[in-house]
C-alpha cells in the first residue's frame, strides 16, 4: 500500500484530494489506488443531483451538505460537468464554494470535468466515490450539470438519486423524457416561489404515473458487453430473493426555495425515507451489485479496446488494412478474424 | 465458395435473399459468406434515405427505384425499421411494395428490422448492401424509419444520404437537430403542396447556412475503439491528397409531391450532382475508407465482447466476482487485471 492511500485512510484531506486528481488524470497507478481503497468501502450513504443548469443544484447541495454537518455528519461533495473539459475545481463558483466550507475540516468539496471520454468520466465518478467512501465519508453527494445519457449514467453511482426541476421549464420536461425521469427517487421541484411552480409540480406528477419503480440498472452505453452470455447480477442474488415484492417506492415530489433555506428539512426527510426503503427491501445491496456487475462490464470493455487499439498499432495500424480491403485483398471480417484469432486460442489453451 | 454464393453471383434473386436472411439472422457462416462477396463489390453506387414516419421516404424511394429502372439500371432498396423487432418483411406495407414489382426481376426489396442489438442492425445492413453490391445492383437505396443515432449509424452505410423533412413539423427539427442534419447530402421537404412547406424549406437553410461538408465518419458508438492509438484511415490515404480541398459540398433543398411524382427528376439530380461530386474529388473512396476502417473497429469491438463473454461464463459466470466484490474480497479494476492479463501475456509473446 502506497503512503498517499496510508494518508487517506488516516483522514487527510490533501491525500483525498490528490487521489482524486490522479482519478482524475487516470494517471499511472491509479488503478492500484483504488484497488486497495476498495475493501474500505460501504459505509457511506452516495446521493446523487441532477438537474438542468439553472435548477439550483449547488445552491442546494451546499444547504444539504451543511445541515448533514450540523448533524456531525462528515460530507464530501463531487461536481461533475461532463460538457466541460475545464479541470480541477479552478472555477469561480467552486472556489467561492471551497472557500465557504474552508474551516470546515469534516467537509470536503471536489469538482471534475470532461477528460477524454465521457465513459471515462462515469468510471472517474465512480472511482472517487471510492475514495470518499473509504476516506470514511458518511455522506457523499455526486452533483451533475446538464442531461442525458451521460447524466445518468454517472448519476447511478448513486444509492439515491434526487433530480431537481425547477418551475415552468419546457426544457426540462425534455430533459425528463431524455431519461432522467426513470432513474429518479426524489424529485424536487426548487425555487418553488415562483410562478409555474404548482403546474410544474402537477406535470411532474402526472408523468411519474406513468412509471413504477426504479428499472434495472447495468446498461452503461450501447455496446455493453453481451449480457446474454451471463445472467444479471441482481438477478439472483440472495439479498433480492428476501425481497418485499410488494414494496415499489414512490418518488415523492418536495418543493424547496434552496437559497431561503425552504424545504431542505423535507427534501432530506425524503432521502432518508428512500435510504430506509433501500436498507428494509434489501435494494441498498441490489442497486450495489447491479452497480459492480455493470462496472466490471466496462472496465472489461474499455480494456479490451485499448488492448486491440495496441495490437491494431502492433501489426502496423488500421491503414494497411483498410488499403487491402479497398483493394479486395481481404475484407473486414477476415481481417477480425486474424487479428482475433491469436487471441481465441490462447483462451483456449 | 458455398453454392449459395455462387448462386448469388449468377444473378439468382432467391439466393441474395436468402443471404439477406442469413445477414439478419447472423446464421453461422455468415460471415464466410460476406467475405466471399467482398471482392465481388465497389461498382454500386448506394443511397441512403432517412427521415421520420409519415415523411413519405416509402414513396419517394419507390418513384426513385421506378425511374433507375426506365433508364435500365438495377435496384436493389434495403428497408430499415429500428424500432421495430418485426422480420423479414412480412409487413403489409411491404408485400404491397414486393408486389408491385413482382414482374421486374431487376428490382428487388427487401425489408430488415430489430434484431438484438442496434448497433448488430447497422452491421447487418452494411453486410446487406454488400451482398446488392456483389449481386450487381447498379443502385442500392437504404431506407430508414425514425431518427436518432442508430439512424445516422444505418444511414452512413451509403456514399450519398438524402433527409426527407415534412413542412411544418416540429418533431423534424427535433430530428435534424439529433445529428441527421449533419450527415444529409441532399435535403428533400415532401408533400411540399401543404401549407407551411415554404417556411419549412426556409428553416432548412437557415439550419444548413451553420454547417460545412459532410463530417468524418468513424464513429459509430459511444465507446468506439481508441482512435488516438492509429490515426484515422481517411485521413493520409493517396486519394484524399488529391482532393480539392477547395471544393466543399453545399446540401440542395429539393421540393417533392413524392405520391404525385412531382419533382423526382430534380431529387434524382441532385443525388446524381452529389455522384459526380464524390468522384471528382475522390470523397467517395474516401468515405468507403472511412467506413471500412470504422467496420473493421466496430467487428473487433464486437467480437471482443463476445470473447470476453464467453470469457466470464468459463470463468463462473460474472456473479460469483460481484460476490466477491460485494464481500471486499476483491474488487473491479483486480477482477478485469485478472481476466485480461492471459490475454495481455498472449499478445506480447
Amino acid at each position: 500500500m502506497s503512503d498517499l492511500v496510508e494518508d487517506l485512510l488516516a483522514g487527510k484531506h490533501s491525500a483525498l484530494a490528490r487521489v482524486i486528481t490522479q482519478i482524475e488524470n487516470r494517471s499511472p497507478g491509479y488503478r492500484e489506488i483504488i484497488s486497495d481503497l476498495h475493501q474500505h468501502t460501504g459505509t457511506a450513504d452516495v446521493i446523487g443531483v441532477t438537474g438542468s443548469p439553472g435548477a439550483g443544484k449547488s445552491t442546494l447541495v451546499d444547504k444539504v451538505a451543511a445541515t448533514y454537518r450540523e448533524q456531525g455528519l462528515t460530507v464530501g461533495v463531487i461536481a461533475i460537468d461532463p460538457s466541460s473539459p475545464f479541470s480541477g475545481g479552478a472555477v469561480l463558483g467552486d472556489r467561492i464554494r471551497m472557500a465557504s466550507n474552508a474551516g470546515d475540516m469534516d467537509m470536503f468539496f471536489r469538482s471534475m470535468s470532461a477528460r477524454g471520454s465521457l465513459g471515462g468520466l462515469s468510471t472517474a465518478t465512480t472511482d472517487a466515490v471510492t475514495a470518499l467512501d473509504a476516506f470514511g465519508k458518511d455522506k457523499i453527494i455526486v452533483e451533475t450539470v446538464g442531461a442525458g445519457q451521460n447524466e445518468v449514467d454517472i448519476v447511478r453511482t448513486a444509492d439515491t438519486v434526487a433530480v431537481l426541476v425547477p418551475p415552468g421549464s419546457g426544457d426540462d420536461v425534455q430533459m425528463l423524457k431524455a431519461g432522467i425521469l426513470e432513474i429518479g427517487d426524489v424529485f424536487v421541484v426548487n425555487k418553488a416561489d415562483l410562478d409555474g411552480a404548482d403546474r410544474t409540480v402537477q406535470q411532474l406528477r402526472e408523468m411519474l404515473q406513468g412509471r413504477s419503480g426504479r428499472p434495472e440498472t447495468g446498461h452503461h452505453g450501447a455496446t455493453e458487453l453481451a449480457d446474454d452470455h451471463g445472467s444479471e447480477a441482481a438477478g439472483d442474488s440472495d439479498t433480492e430473493d428476501d425481497d418485499d415484492a410488494a414494496e415499489t417506492w414512490n418518488p415523492p415530489i418536495v418543493e424547496t426555495v434552496a437559497n431561503r433555506g425552504e424545504g431542505v428539512e423535507d427534501f432530506l426527510d425524503a432521502l432518508a425515507d428512500h435510504g430506509d426503503y433501500l436498507d428494509r427491501t434489501g435494494r441498498r445491496e441490489g442497486q450495489a451489485r447491479e452497480r459492480f456487475a455493470a462496472e466490471i462490464r466496462t472496465l472489461l470493455r474499455e480494456d479490451a479496446n485499448e488492448l486491440l487499439a495496441g495490437e491494431l498499432d502492433r501489426r502496423g495500424g488500421i491503414d494497411s488494412y483498410v488499403d487491402a480491403v479497398i483493394e479486395r485483398h481481404t475484407d473486414p471480417y477476415t481481417v477480425v478474424d486474424e487479428i482475433l484469432t491469436p487471441l481465441r486460442d490462447c483462451l483456449d489453451e
